[in-house]
């Protein structure tokens, strides 16, 4: 059979195991290597494409590739980068098509979020109109599980590990010392408009007075009231309050909690995120003394605390990506789809992209509890599965190793492209 | 030989491992059961035995002690409490050595940082004065790093090991997404005065360029104009510039950068911490998009990803203590050895508290490098070894198990005591 090139690009925020997905698609490509020649990575995510800096992915040992199962962040460099509107800027899309046909490539693998699953459906369909025959499979990725029709994205498991499990620590942190010292202690969380990675942290406690006492969610609108009742009544009935917090948390009116709107005396805008804000709060309402962290990029490059179902999956949904491909499917990504609860079992589906692209997934009124500030069993039994396992990674002198590829640069063959 | 009990407390802010060093002294006390009869624990440190709320840990069994290795926290409460003046409030110390007499308390462990070596120091002295026979032993006990004459504080290993390997991952993660997106990361650190732990975060690279490219540390008076050039220099050269900044990083004139007396409109204390101040800085000087983490707590919690090293460390100096104790020596604090560096071998060793007490040490001027914004090789030397190893708790439903002890309280004798 004819032997064509495949292009694979990493696209918006990286997650633990994006890395993992990678792996699975050149993993699955060199398996293939009747059909599939090189894989060709973009530097910076589909930028790569647009301007020719394209990595060949042959010069690297089957052991890089391997370590990329465990590196945290995108080995070959990931972008915000939005294609525009297809109508008034064709011509990046027919660029694309452009640098695909001068280096052979048939097989387009995007792995990312809701906008890079849109982009990789218009990329097929203009090469299907310009009758350039050209396979384009969306890897699904991100940590803030808002992807439609998969039961969950690749990513988010290993941060609600990493949430739940961080929580539960500091939980016993504060315990400790809340006699005479910390009350309140308020864990910033990622995950924009979606409360799934707040929910994670719930996940560390589940019996009358286990923290978390609260977690504030963006799909619940702030109440400030109603907020510090709760803590005082935690404060007062278990001693201390640890409160999980959305970074998207916000007013009745929509605006987000951490954009106070406040300038400092040089006329600066306030800095800090959620946690400092409801903190300071609290302090000024309740008086309490606080304590307060924010996970950040901690979060989503926690490798080391991996979920090994995540791992897996991340991994699956890579070498599937690949099968769906060789199978002539088109425009398609390969899904997680959830077989039973307990015992967990899944397995990959494949949903068109058609229904994917431009979608988002918040949390269904009935995962978040009644009073808005937990969450139900059956967010708790959707939940449960996902950060099962642990993956840890090799560790050389104390430290978790990483895959160091060579990244070298594929020949340019075109013009320049100004972006 | 007669049978006497042991009181055990816990002091200060806690680590990831004070349990393991709990773990240890109460094991041996065990071993020795012809010796030491019961172990009590103070509830809530020595706030505990001053208003005589002992938990009788012959209640726990020997699973539940053994699981206190691997939980996080201070398993029986800690407080800041520190003893007041001996000379005008002699009626403290007297009291403690009331509830010692009442409840035929003859050893004492405290497991603290400096000021509870003092605390330890005084009640010894004070029982001897008092003719009661009380063997006092100082468990050494910090994240800060700053207890003197021993080669390390049971505790910095595991939070040095938890921050290289955040500064190693989120370097990962910024290095992929610097191209479009974010150009500085700024993680906080503890440590207060002493520059320990951002140390650590240096750990995380070491060729040219290697992420982090700056640590700011509190020894180093903070000059916004050489950080700043530092900055550009490290995003035009490398792309991106990871930062490691100690929360006690300040200005010439001795005040914190966090302290920024800053006010918002509504004439409220600006909040955040030096993560989101240097961040600010950067933005309004340099315009570079950012990203900031704090980590407080998660820091000090994350027994998930102890140091094997310091967890046998913190272990030995619990069981230590104890074979002090019964060998008859007193005021005296179980101490680390440094025997080599490679291969790394230590032992135990021992000091007396009255060398101990009240005296910080921090980072010498040879472990930080010329610029300010780095260590030497003598530095990397001496911290490398205190991050080798994992230590992995059990994992149940895919969250670290802790232990539940059932902290049962031992009846009281004796009246009220007020605080």
């Amino acid at each position: 059979m004819a032997q064509h090139n495949a292009f694979y690009a990493q696209s918006g925020g990286v997650t633990a195991v994006i890395n993992a997905s990678a792996c699975g698609v050149i993993e699955a490509c060199r398996r293939h290597d009747d059909r599939i020649g090189k894989v060709y990575a973009g530097r910076n995510g589909i930028i790569g494409a647009l301007t020719e800096d394209l990595i060949d992915v042959s010069q690297e040992s089957d052991e890089t590739i391997a370590a990329l199962r465990h590196t945290p962040g995108g080995a070959f460099g990931s972008c915000r980068y939005k294609l525009k509107d297809i109508e008034t800027h064709r011509v990046q899309y027919e660029r694309l098509i452009d640098v695909f046909r001068a280096h052979d490539i048939r097989y387009f693998f995007y792995n990312g979020g809701g906008d890079s699953a849109d982009t990789c459906l218009k990329v097929s369909q203009l090469s299907e109109h310009m009758g350039y025959p050209l396979t384009a499979i969306h890897v699904p990725k991100t940590i803030d599980n808002d992807l439609p029709i998969t039961d969950n994205s690749p990513g988010f498991g290993s941060v609600a590990k990493y949430i739940a499990t961080s929580t539960l620590e500091t939980s016993q942190d504060i315990a400790s010392m809340c006699a005479t010292s910390t009350k309140v202690f308020v864990l910033e969380v990622m995950g924009r408009h979606a409360g799934w990675i707040a929910a994670a942290g719930a996940l560390a406690g589940n019996g009358e007075g286990e923290p978390p006492h609260m977690v504030i969610f963006p799909e619940i609108a702030f109440s400030r009231e109603a907020v510090m009742n709760r803590v005082q009544e935690a404060v007062k009935r278990y001693g201390y309050c640890v409160i999980v917090v959305s970074e998207g948390a916000r007013y009745p009116d929509g605006t987000f909690l951490a954009d106070s709107g406040n300038t400092d005396v040089f006329g600066h805008r306030q800095l800090g995120g959620v946690a400092p804000t409801l903190a300071g709060m609290i302090k000024q309402d309740l008086g309490y003394k606080y304590h307060w962290a924010v996970a950040d990029y901690l979060q989503r490059a926690a490798r080391h605390l991996a979920s090994r179902t995540d791992v897996e999956q991340s991994y699956a949904v890579g070498t599937h990506a690949v099968e769906l491909a060789l199978a002539g499917k088109n425009a398609m990504m390969p899904t997680i789809e959830r077989v039973s609860d307990t015992p967990y079992e899944w397995r990959i589906g494949a949903a068109p992209l058609a229904e994917v692209a431009n979608r988002e997934k918040f949390m269904p009124r009935d995962f978040i509890r009644e009073d808005g500030f937990g969450i139900t069993e059956t967010c708790r039994r959707y939940l449960e599965p996902l950060i099962q396992g642990e993956d840890y990674p090799p560790y050389d002198n104390g430290l978790p190793r990483i895959a160091t590829p060579k990244l070298a640069r594929v020949a340019r063959k075109l013009p320049d492209f100004e972006l």
